[in-house]
């Protein structure tokens, strides 16, 4: 059969790097352009040395024409605000576009202004983006030219939450998530904050309760429940590579235990081939899933206080980001789901 | 001034080469006797090379005839369980007693068997135990013989939720305890879940629910809230040596906003030597704390949710264990609270 | 094509777990026994949570009935001293036998009372095993149905050092080799030196010129110079995972600068599908080939002391244990030596 | 007794926030003074949260005049090219300065052109500078006003190497140092390579025989033996926060076994505060000396190869920099030496 050409936008990036990782080995995939910030044009086994000799790729600026010249597939590995002016002439020229920022995750409009500091003014290209989280809306990914690719938060959390609140099985007023991510899903930006000597040996809370994921969860909650959900949300960082394990808290609203809410995920999961549901007792591990598109989800309740305690995990690179937007790929393109990704 | 001659049992754990790292440059205290479970003799120096040219403290089996002959004060920094056999015989000869395993921290003997899977009969003992924590029970510290040290999670937990409850502030029918705890906190106990290659690179939840420190923990803050409070635990493990963050959620029971709470927090803890209220919109690390006696503490109100995250750091080693039973041998010395301790 | 049926020893250790991870990935591969010491049969998912999903293995305590009935590849991926009494049983039911531990790895029986304290009196099966290192052995491996495959220093200093000594660029009389090793080089073994709390923030040397991996590195290096080579070796322990990295100081014997050894071993290696010689002036990190076969080369001429400087870097468990195995594996089989590597 | 008012400059980076930690609890010492490169004013414990409530101190850039004003003595922890510019202007005013750039420490002149890309024009104050290592100069630094602090590598690679060259035991033609440091050693600076992702889980050679401390390292190494020293030095990069460990390799020029060369170590240091030699068969690790001012040094004649390997171990931002700088405060006061460092 023959590859499709594609290209990737920010390869510099974790998660561009993280594309191409797992793109290179991808059997249906040819990468046929990559592109980034970059002084000079530059060979990626140079900027990266793992892939020396795995690949001829020259990163260098973006050339739209060439790019639009060169690929049918373009993923966009971006900073958030990056994407909004790129996207428009990738969909007019009939490209399939996955983003990975957040430029077309949140479905209004007017929120971009409080959460990433820019207006968008592009609703109707707004209105025409899938949300690319497959175990919610893999037939409308199907047939999507469009996908806004979920943040690493994002699917941690919806994951773990999705059956409870599809099912109705928990109250909606206060759902909690407390999240530790590794540090590599802050991208690799020049920051203090961010060297390893400020990393290692410690963990921080940041960004307590508005971290710009929330609206995007809390939007997707609510899409789930079908009625307004809240939130607290606190984000953590911790000294690890890759990986968010993310401890949800919710009120149950109807009398269960651990097993019969076991069942219910193992029930709702059972034909998603990257959602793990652990056995009674067993809670995720982020080793356990690293270089992985698997979300791991254990969970107990607790009866006294009338608490469900659900825990996720994922590497936030994979499934968090670049695997994630390969199986969207994949769905889009009617190939196995899980091609170039076991 | 005379020094006190000062015994540590258990000097091999973490908590007990804490205890030695610390006392050892304690201008007051000689440490005249330690002992632990050791195959043979041997130097400190040796067993652990940090202290070489500091001392020249043998290690062996604990003799205690020999150690009531030498020592004054007893720190027993042994496994749970351990302590339970040896306190009454010290507590007879007059020795003032710290106890940082759990076997006197708990005020209903019966809870003993459920938890640390043993019978405790000697209430009597039990109810001399005071609870070492100094912002809790100073007074009570000041007159006592016989202290029981809090435990890790206990100490980050409790600190973070003194105000609220004591001023009647949140809901107690469930408070969220979501704790992340660096290695050390398990002990040094040959495990194949505590090697390097196990914990590195990984976050994993464990004992959700279901820890051993859980009563502990509720026991102190009914003790505080004057009525019965529930609460949710779920303890992870980091990768990091020294170092507990504790994300606490209340349900807040009146309408109040940060900067109120942060207040009160600030007035609660004024006179407090070890505990740090931040300022409002930061947030606590644990690099900020390490091989320090403090807790710091930062909070924020979410209105929306009616909720309170208070998050609060320490390190598990020091404020954790080691360190907190110096401060309450100050107290009770009455010596300065923070000689040794800065 | 039909798969072969496959069997791992020592499943539940780092090697044999690596085995498992990258077998379960191999097109022409069947895993159909695993064993280890183990208190009770025990699925392989829920000893490496990673797994879950992939395979429905049992893992049990070693059976050689059922093994030899159910494989006719058998990996030994067990302590040293372990396979000495397993491997005779395999050989003489005609298995191939690709041995991970180092019974069989030294030419002279007389050293192992030495170095692995054991009196080794099976001199003939140990004339039969080919030492399993490729890039030397490649044609005797291809024949070969006994392979004791190379230790993980042995194999980064000796691919970092061949080519000089089959092209006779250095003197012998004293070789230096500085290897740095991730924890997992250790094994899963419960010891002190390996929890968490004392590899993690350190950095130690350890078996300073008395690591048993010496005489396999002297037995290969003299066999690459055709003459008696002498070392020196000071291995240390990092805190990674994964990951050698091994600085080798030899004295020059020939004038040359950088360019021309570089060219050397680029035409030496230029048709080893593992191999990475690095341009001038670069020099590896583990990062680049943790989770690969390769072993990454560089190296720089000191012309002032006549010195040349070689830096190599595998990851231990890939190109230094399970990978360099499965390689082995391939050349056997006549398969693409890459097969299930990349 | 008085205090004496002490300057910090640079107290941004990692060695000028080690200086305040260390400073803040030395009993002669009050910090009357910091600056650094800053946008604007800022309390030294919104820089630092680790310092809250231990020091009122605000950092603000730097302004000569007033920091002449309020300070005797000057810490200067900038940048190299830095101190050159501010130390006449320091000296002058009949200041004590001990600067820990580099600016100082080597004392060829033209050597600054091509290891720190700058013209040294200041050879009369170059001439005046005492290198500030108190096991080699201990007694010109008492007479001193102006000290160069030693480098992190040059202190562990020299303290390691003085009793072999003074005593001349070795040969001084080729002399290889193998050095592993953690990531504070780069300076708290926005690099790529120091991003956490970049440096966790790997380990690098850098700089490879090309490193800006290799000629301070020959030259204190020439001084010693009296003669031309060449070496060759390979510096490594590994993921912890703190410590240097250095393995040198030495060809004996006289035949000597470890018991010797160990005794004459003893007896050389043995007046020393901070050097603590190990016993035979004990070799460092960073562990035993961070946050400590020791270097720890263990050793191993190899007969076969007529070589020494001589390990040592330091905290780079103690014994490496701030620690020792402090140490030569106390030395140039006729203080007790070790006031404040133990």
């Amino acid at each position: 059969m023959k590859k499709i050409n594609v290209a990737i936008v920010g390869v510099t990036g974790y998660a561009g790097e993280e594309l191409l990782r797992i793109l290179l080995n991808h059997p249906m995939v040819k990468i046929s352009y990559v592109a980034a910030k970059i002084d000079k044009p530059t060979h990626c086994d140079e900027l990266f040395p793992r892939f020396k000799g795995k690949t001829d790729l020259i990163c260098a600026g973006l050339d739209l024409a060439k790019m639009n010249k060169n690929a049918d597939v373009i993923f966009l590995a971006v900073p958030h605000g990056a994407s909004y002016g790129i996207v428009p002439a990738l969909i007019g020229k009939g490209k399939v576009v996955i983003d990975l920022s957040a430029d077309f995750r949140l479905r209004d409009a007017a929120l971009y202004k409080k959460w990433y500091h820019f207006e968008h003014k592009n609703k109707p290209l707004l209105d025409t983006a899938v949300y690319g989280l497959p175990e919610a809306y893999r037939d409308k990914i199907r047939k999507a030219k469009f996908v806004a690719n979920p943040g690493c938060y994002p699917t941690g959390a919806i994951l773990a939450a999705l059956p409870l609140l599809k099912k109705e099985f928990v109250q909606t007023e206060c759902i909690i998530i407390d999240a530790k991510s590794g540090a590599s899903g802050a991208g690799r930006t020049l920051k203090q904050d961010l060297l390893f000597s400020e990393i290692n040996e410690s963990i921080r809370a940041y960004k307590v309760n508005e971290h710009q994921h929330m609206p995007e969860i809390a939007q997707e909650l609510s899409l789930a429940a079908d009625e307004k959900v809240k939130i607290v949300f606190v984000p953590q960082i911790i000294p690890v590579n890759r990986g968010i394990l993310s401890s949800l808290y919710f009120k149950l609203s109807k009398k269960v235990d651990s097993a019969q809410l076991l069942s219910l995920y193992k029930s709702f999961y059972k034909n998603e081939p990257f959602v793990r549901v652990l056995d009674e007792g067993v809670f995720p591990q982020t080793k356990a899933v690293q270089f992985t598109n698997y979300c791991d989800i254990g969970l107990k309740v607790d009866s006294e206080t009338e608490t469900v305690i659900v825990v996720s995990a994922i590497d936030n690179l994979v499934k968090g980001a670049a695997g994630q937007a390969i199986q969207n790929l994949n769905i889009i393109m009617k190939w196995e789901e899980t091609l170039g990704l076991t």
